[in-house]
């Protein structure tokens, strides 16, 4: 049973079949952001730290870090970040770029074991994230696309996290450290984007034994009313056997729909996090821990 | 791959793996309210209009209609109540009793091709639920326990609905006309109660080729925040392959839910229910179709 430990200095987060759904938290990225993008640059870090803060707040086990604004110093920027949001909150980072170098900038000053965000079955980014991973002894998102791009055929695509699997391996990284992002595309564009990921994800834990993962709100681009149908697609892939997502847990909803499928999978024992979560205060004048007045009068309606 | 046709006088609606999961409405029913089941009893039909009405207009595209208040003449109530529904909506109705009468009763009146709730594998309860349902030829909900009971073992729940099944055979009914609630249990309870479900779902699909239903509120009884459990456990419940549920699609949240899950699951083609329901009104002073004001600042924030 695949279990990828990641860690802060003071602070485990287990992906893994039995465990509790790992919402990553997306917020801290400037792409198509320009006020966020021109702070970075300036080295005004505010808005990374309030949303550090506030993914945790709302429920994020772990942040994705992503620093990416063009012509600016990107490794220099995330060997600032890095430390500051581990100085803030000890939520486990995935230290996302594409830029080699960024990445590890990120890994050289980070304090545990963090997810590289991340790569694909590409010759080239294989050969320089896999050993940056190794070097790092960390765990790595596994995006299943190649040199001949992004495939639509599911099958293929399981192929190409395969490979990428097996190309780990060869670097000494056990599969159990790759979280295999099967890339769900719009729904809106390719009908079947829905039931082809929960395939690929059963196929990919079952056959591979792999955590997995992926960019969850690409599914609604496009579509009204997005959030309703993120809100229903991350118990589904909960459901189909997924394990981790990139998310924005600040979205109304998201969060207990995800602490909802822990539940209904079996991975909250006793639903103590539920309850610990969502029970209601007593109200004034009640004993502690029975229901408000509120909710009793609602359910005498008649 | 099994296709419950149901129908009322002008419209039919079909239960099946390729279709939007169909949603039977719970609201016409009186048990634990104490107003409704006087007004019952008192020949007051106010709130059954009121309640059918509702849930129409909220999504359901099924109606089911329970009328059992004790020392009250069911039949005679089902007889007036079930015409009165039929004039007022032209979603098929789910027949819903305990008693052979108010089943044989409502099944006498009805216009069209209803679905009859309920039979278990009680041996008297088939014996003379399955002759109704052969009788006036149309589908039925078959629940899995018999005279021992509820079992807690998900695989003698399998055995259990694969009697009924066959019984039903045996009568003449075919197995698409046979609606399998695999009973769902109190999550609180049975921490397993959701994963035991999904795979009996897939069990029942697979192995019998059936359609499944079942009473999908129970699953968060105790709990708090209990809508946010059902909202995600629906997505869930399609995602396993069940292909309807017995709901109140007034609770905020669930009708998106499960239409999403429609999308979700490839069986709302081109999104073209999702975009009719959930498009964005244009603005004052906007052209048509495009996103609303409101819409736009939002997402310009950084």
């Amino acid at each position: 049973m695949a279990r990828t430990i990641l860690s802060s200095a003071t602070k485990e987060v287990v992906i893994g079949f039995d465990q509790p759904f790992a919402m990553i938290g997306e917020r801290i990225n400037p792409t198509g952001r320009k006020l966020f993008s021109k702070e970075l640059k300036e080295g005004n870090y505010w808005r990374v730290k309030k949303e550090a803060v506030a993914q945790v707040e709302a429920g994020a086990q772990i942040l994705d870090v992503n620093v990416g604004v063009p012509l600016a110093d990107e490794p220099a920027i995330m060997a600032e970040v890095v430390p500051l949001i581990q100085s803030l909150t000890d939520a486990p980072l995935c230290i996302d770029s594409s830029i080699i170098e960024a990445l590890e900038s990120g890994l050289s000053v980070y304090k545990g074991r963090p997810l590289v965000n991340s790569t694909t079955a590409e010759e080239e980014v294989m050969e320089r994230v896999l050993p940056l991973v190794a070097k790092y002894d960390c765990a790595v998102v596994a995006i299943s696309n190649d040199d001949t791009g992004i495939s639509e055929d599911p099958d293929v695509r399981f192929e190409v996290a395969k490979r990428i699997v097996e190309r780990a391996h060869d670097h000494g990284i056990k599969a159990e450290d790759v979280v295999v992002d099967p890339l769900v595309m719009p729904i809106g564009a390719v009908g079947s984007a829905g039931t082809d990921c929960f395939k690929l994800i059963a196929r990919l834990r079952n056959e591979l034994g792999v955590n997995t993962t992926c960019g969850a709100s690409n599914i609604a681009f496009g579509l009204p009313n997005r959030h309703a149908i993120n809100n229903a697609f991350l118990p589904m892939l909960a459901c189909a056997g997924m394990t981790s997502a990139i998310v924005n847990p600040l979205h109304e909803g998201l969060v207990p729909a995800v602490r909802a499928a822990d539940v209904l999978n079996n991975n909250d024992e006793n639903c103590a996090n539920w309850i610990r979560y969502y029970r209601q205060p007593p109200a004034e004048g009640e004993e502690g821990g029975r229901r408000g007045r509120g909710g009793r009068r609602r359910r005498r309606a008649s």
